[in-house]
């Protein structure tokens, strides 16, 4: 059997296993405070081409989510995101457990339309009650977006404009961030991310990484107090190398870069299949998860060699099937697939 | 100037007043301990046709659904409500604040349809991966609703099959109770909602008192230590008696309905004159709050002498303009408004 | 039987609910946007000497605590209290309700001490990994304390320039503010509370009103956006105008000060019944509560014609019992309680 | 420069990233469904002498505190801890995060006593006002405690009874579980731990692992639906493999006993070492961390070769320090810190 089934089948880049195993034995100090750690923040604000912002370490997706939004917003804010949107959807209600609401917008192909939060925003103010009401106080982007699509630079431009005329912080949540910038589609690097957001974290659990993701501030804008504050969430890691020695060796020679590129490629490989199978697809993707439509005989016969996602119900005979790359997908894996 | 703004403009009815006069001096134990507290409960549960009713006094509606829906959800679940319910808009993420989603369904006039809770349920339950969302706990509906719309009930007994199928309490917010059950368009008792919610609040605020909201937990379902739980939620009244006597008293020769009849009565009167002026109508209600549409000239021209709710914004140059009777219109007011 | 329970066994203040008659059907803006709670508000920052002092309605005292405390402490902060202040121990953990931790120090006489604030703070920052534990972020008082004692100008000064000095905001909960501030051993002045605290609130319920605390901010420190917080937490009244009118009425021609001055009268002379009769003074104190060791036959015998309260366990044979006296005592109250 | 700051120093034990090496590449499923993550649950119930027992891993000791603590309490309980418990001074209020108070009770050289727990709960329940306070719903203690001391299996028979016959969960903070079960001071086993308690942690993160906890249910009393609150307080792991293979290499061939008991023997030798400078000890420790005092000239001559932790103030000269070994200690660490 071949997985297909998400980004995190596998474990970490061998490169990130021989880091670890080297440093190994070597004393460090705990909670972030080691020089690996140190080395990794500078890479990424080098990267970013931002030597002044601030770069934390969490542990994976939710948590940061919860953990950046919750510090961000005042008392009486909540977060704007779209319907489909990671916070929305998939954490449980790790938001709400902040005590915060996700103010859902519809979405367009998993998109937040700036159009639609700048006429959220314009309602809201006009609206004589919302003293009795939740403020918008943030807005949350995913950056590839769930199904897989990517904001234009122009999109991104825009949103951000709206954001900085209302005074709210974009926040930019990139667990596949690594997917969307090698993806051909992408005409906005690293640093247009850096410059357009306030806040955004570069993924590490499903681009290489044992677990790990850095959120980057990028306007001197760090909650005070960060650490104490992620300790009261139960989400600081005492072994802090573990994630400063997995992101020093992610950014030296672009690793995370080339990895993510490489997933891109068996994208393309993916999308080949797709055409000449003839399968239906849900959305166009240009990122590394390709989402089509299958009916259970089809599923049970691709299902002989292939392990996929149920990724969610189209209509009463279709599901929407996912087929995701990442950095360990191999040719094996694509002619297993292409055989299926 | 009339004050046609809203169902809590006014005091208290006299006959409240009076009652607590006359009881003032009286000694009484604290934290509704006392005899008219008892002495009010008993009158609801048989108003109710329920004995083993369970009734606890709360000072305000917001206060109550967070109260309610946070001690009734466990800890992993939301509570559904339509996007236009008060929990949904105009709480200020009270119920978020303890910790727990409000997921929102799309109403129709205000109102939840049983089918789209029961899309959404089986949806959930379907979705292989609701272990990671938030998992409905509970159903919320208003009665009347936000925009003074009536469930039926048929479509009462819809929903609350619908949550009797798949186990999740159904909790009716009647901070305007009085209001719909005395309405002609209305074909359920209160003893109905008692038999087809599992707990549901009998308003007060805006039914005659100065605050006050009485829940009913119908169905032996009252959360274990209720009132601690109340307590930590800063909504433990010291002097609990405010809330007893003044529940005592709307119990008391059915008063509570007799006022509300009269406010369906004026609210008669304003349909009549909005018939007669021509105002266009936003949504048709049968209760005591009627829906208008106007210009900014025609409510430069009405604010002359009424004072009344800019209730949202209809279009660019239309907006949703509330006129609310309640227990205190007067026919004096009803002149004063024809004469607008 | 007479009742010594406690201070909120009546209703009002008769003077509050011939205002509350007077004004009954008058419409008024909900909320507290009504003049009466306007002219409550300009009263009281008269009576502090403090013009710009911003002062809001709350329900109730625990309620006022939550409120007043998670909107004023920042996320990584909890609030010192003595281990007998009302937030520590009688609260039902509404603090803790609201996410932050109350940072109990050993009180003496019920009295949090300048010396023991300044040493656990001089700790805290000497601690090499108080990153890892709550910092101290407001310090709390009560006036009069949970036993009736009272602090002195010069304990309360010093506790104020420590928290000054610290940059911690004082809070001084006045449930039982006038009882303190007429009592003969006390060398304050409204004023002075105004001064030297930096948020405090003047206790309604337990002095007069069926219900209702005034907040006062006294250095231009109100929370930002305070009713949505307020409402956030269930805690906004719809007819705010039962706060104002009974705040203003007690505010009107020194009547908070006079009713307090009676409870000391009665108290004082519940002082000289129990010096009479030999009972043994578990906490001597100068305001309207008396604490008394009493046996359980002891008990037995009072109980047949007086209302007492059980305050807590002293040791295997004798229980602490207090007699509160209260606006509301009367000789008649005295004299049942003499001959007891 | 040799360390002994703490037990989380080095990286993980050397046999844990040959595991995860070995099974790098393969495909596994995310969210701890995966076959390792299984084998692992499977030995530490063996080792617990439970097949009964359910077994969750988490991240990290605070992270497990909160999450154990919360989904076991309910909303109107708190956790009892010695007020030198780890969740009492050094989680930054995570437990209070969680909307729980945490009710610190004296210790007594770490350790809480069985009869200062029976007489807290004795004098709850003889409170009259208990209603208002925040019920004892849970026991924490940590085993070792933080200052290094153990409880005797005689102490924890006692803790067990008092909560059985309160009917109160007793919870064992393990984070160093492995340097008190091989401590020769140690007379209890893990399947005693099991068996006393109802649900307790083998902390990993300091015995080996990277990072990584195992929660032990041991009652059959996991809370429902225990992945989604996990999930929603941002605690779920992606890549579950990380937590479980840790533990399947710690629980193969006691690897886990063996390396705490290598830990131990170095502690015996920095015992030794202790005795022949004269160090004098703060707290007697039979486990892996001692406790000395120094002045600030002895740690300035000390710190020239070696790194230790200023664990506390004793007094006004001096410091007190504490000198801790782990799995990773080695025979020339031992040496080095005999020639400091």
């Amino acid at each position: 059997m071949v997985s297909f089934e998400c980004d995190y089948i596998a474990g970490a880049h061998p490169e990130i296993l021989r880091k670890l195993t080297e440093t190994n034995m070597e004393s460090l100090p705990g909670y972030g405070m080691d020089h690996y750690t140190e080395s990794a923040k500078e890479k990424i604000k080098a990267a970013c081409g931002m030597p002044d912002a601030e770069v934390e370490f969490l542990v994976g997706g939710t948590q940061t989510n919860s953990v950046v939004i919750s510090t961000m917003l005042r008392d009486w804010e909540g977060v704007i995101a779209a319907d489909s949107g990671h916070v929305s959807v998939h954490e449980s209600g790790a938001v709400e457990y902040t005590g915060h609401k996700v103010l859902q917008l519809p979405g367009k192909d998993g998109k937040l339309e700036a159009s639609a939060v700048r006429a959220f925003l314009e309602n809201f103010n006009n609206d004589v009650t919302h003293d009795h009401m939740v403020f918008p106080g943030m807005v949350y982007i995913s950056y590839p977006t769930e199904p897989g699509t990517l904001y234009s630079k122009a999109e991104l431009e825009a949103l951000s404009e709206v954001c900085r005329e209302y005074g709210l912080p974009l926040y930019l949540d990139g667990a596949r961030l690594g997917y969307g910038l090698m993806s051909d589609a992408c005409d906005l690097t690293l640093k247009d991310i850096a410059r357009l957001t306030d806040v955004f974290y570069i993924g590490g659990t499903k681009v290489g990484a044992l677990c790990g993701e850095a959120v980057v501030f990028t306007k001197g804008n760090r909650p005070a107090h960060f650490m104490t504050s992620v300790k009261k969430r139960g989400a600081l890691l005492a072994k802090g190398r573990l994630l400063g020695i997995q992101f020093d060796t992610l950014f030296t020679d672009d690793l995370y870069f080339k990895i993510s590129r490489h997933a891109i490629e068996m994208a393309g490989r993916v999308k080949e299949i797709i055409r000449e199978k003839g399968w239906q697809v849900y959305m166009d993707s240009p990122t590394n998860q390709q989402l089509i439509l299958m009916t259970e005989d089809e599923m049970a016969e691709l299902g002989k060699s292939i392990i996929f996602d149920r990724w969610g119900v189209y209509d009463e005979t279709r599901t929407i099937v996912r087929i995701a790359t990442s950095w360990s997908t191999t040719e094996e894996d694509i002619e297993a697939l292409s055989k299926a």
